[in-house]
């Protein structure tokens, strides 16, 4: 088959590679109908998070069941799947909880830019649509299995909801879906925070009613202005900076609530600053098996279109132009199509 | 008045000070039946954090009113009332939402190991009694005015409750009062974390079920050993450390909440290890405010008896020898009488 490998940083390559196989009873083996190119993507690709040896890139799927292990139950060849990032058993306590990305047995899922992946612990990271999707559909989908599952998490750990302002730090794909997470939550007022015209124009279509164009501390001022001098009750964070990490701490009321969604990266907090700030914090790697049944339902009946964060398609041959796209930022979000 | 000044580290005076008065239509004085020595005073006492001069001491207090000014309308001179560490003024949109630390016209209190105190904002700080409280109640009411309400807003913060294990980090004063929250808050499980025999005996008393003595990752790895490997659903840090910060952190689990109440010294959070850690974290100066009439309401009932904390009882007179004995932990709280 055909898949994408990240040899060094801006040097991501397709090329032929062994289909994969059931290694464990409790595998799937998936055929693509879509993949995508992640902003987490792009700190390896940028030299900032470290390659190990040449790395099989993607982990954003949707597509059918071509196999499944002896030991798989619910899923069954010929279904149409979406699955998460991070493989989970989704039955012990901490998937139980709701945190499936912090699953006891969970494990990383890759190569996902390909025709053809594993999926590990089948039954309890891939959930079945119910039926065979629209064509139009797909992008939608694809779009449940990492960014709009990470946005709408973000939403629910800032804790939008009606009444409440909310504020969203980062106009990439993730943080344009926390934008419509926001609005589905019910919230009054939403501010993106955003330079680029083309996804302030997402932004609003997906509910924004206020941009702020300004970064960092001034944002944060910004943000306090329009809100009576108090901040947001509720802040998105999806950049992963420093400075987009304190532009949200600084967003955000006494007693308000930053989620944060962004993989920090050379993140440190002040200790006196976060304690007299008031804010709670939440965050990290979005348990999108917890949210994908709700996020699917929603999509399946066209109350949803977050796949609208695609706006450019090349076939997977062409996933190095994605990366690229990427990076200058003359894409949001790049799908491929095996 | 007698009173209290700080010159130095480890220099404490009693000293004569001008009798406080009215400076504001809104202020109240208070004739002090009771004060204490913080936690937070060591800082200062240590060196640890900077004077900018003599400061006088004290921000723990219960006593009779003596005079209000003319825009006072709830408080009235004769009733007996507890008091915040910060005046607020319970009417701005912070202070509704119960955050009134962060009131948007807050101020310091101080001056409370003394015979008198001016009490800024007296309608939005003080609360009244039911009546003149019998003496051996002072020392619960007092413990109410910070201590028992820190560490019930670090329980609260830490979502202890009904099935929940809640481990506490901090054996001091508020430390101990945050197991007697736990176990009010209905907590199934409660984690002391104490080295020093006479703490762990109050920690039971409180309602403490496990003892843990190690500290650090050490004290970490043992709770999670006590959770069957996953650690506490609820950590309150009633320290404010580098090391107990993390200690707490690494002793939730996923999906868990840490409530912070210990004032954050020199603390720097790694974002990428609390990103994946996946707690919430909450915490900061305890908004006893919106505590005090629940906990006036159990103490009155004698349903709780947080005034066990005070293991030293001195004349204000001799508030050198309370900082000493609290300093070398000879004392876990010391009671002042004007």
């Amino acid at each position: 088959m055909r898949g994408a490998v990240m040899y060094a940083p801006g040097d991501v390559r397709v090329e032929d590679r062994p289909d994969p196989t059931i290694l464990e009873p409790t595998d799937a083996i998936v055929r693509l109908a879509a993949s995508c190119v992640c902003g987490s993507d792009l700190w390896p690709y940028r030299g900032i998070e470290t390659l190990d040896g040449p790395r099989p890139m993607g982990h954003e799927y949707v597509g059918t069941v071509e196999a499944a292990g002896d030991a798989v139950s619910t899923i069954k060849p010929g279904q149409f799947v979406v699955g998460s990032f991070f493989a989970s058993d989704n039955t012990c306590e901490v998937c139980r909880s709701g945190y499936q990305t912090s699953c006891i047995h969970r494990e990383g899922v890759g190569g996902a830019q390909a025709q053809l992946m594993r999926v590990p612990l089948a039954d309890g990271t891939l959930v079945a649509t119910p039926g065979v999707p629209a064509a139009d559909m797909i992008p939608s989908l694809l779009a449940a299995s990492d960014v709009l599952g990470t946005g709408w998490f973000g939403a629910v750990a800032a804790q939008a909801g009606p009444s409440k302002t909310v504020a969203v730090v980062g106009d990439g794909a993730v943080g344009l879906l926390a934008v419509l997470a926001a609005k589905q939550l019910g919230a009054e007022r939403i501010i993106a925070m955003s330079r680029h015209e083309s996804r302030q124009a997402l932004a609003r279509d997906f509910g924004a009613t206020d941009i702020v164009t300004e970064r960092g501390d001034e944002g944060a001022a910004r943000v306090k202005e329009l809100t009576g001098g108090l901040g947001a009750h509720s802040v998105v964070e999806a950049v992963g900076t420093q400075e987009s990490m304190m532009q949200a701490i600084r967003a955000t009321r006494p007693g308000g609530h930053v989620g944060y969604v962004g993989v920090l990266h050379g993140v440190s907090l002040p200790g006196e600053e976060l304690f007299f700030s008031h804010v709670h914090l939440h965050g990290g790697p979005a348990p999108v098996r917890r949210l994908l049944p709700e996020l699917i339902d929603l999509i399946w009946n066209r109350r949803i279109d977050p796949g609208k964060v695609f706006d450019l398609e090349l076939p997977l041959e062409r996933a190095a132009d994605g990366y690229a796209a990427m990076d200058e930022r003359r894409a949001i979000k790049v799908l491929l199509r095996p």
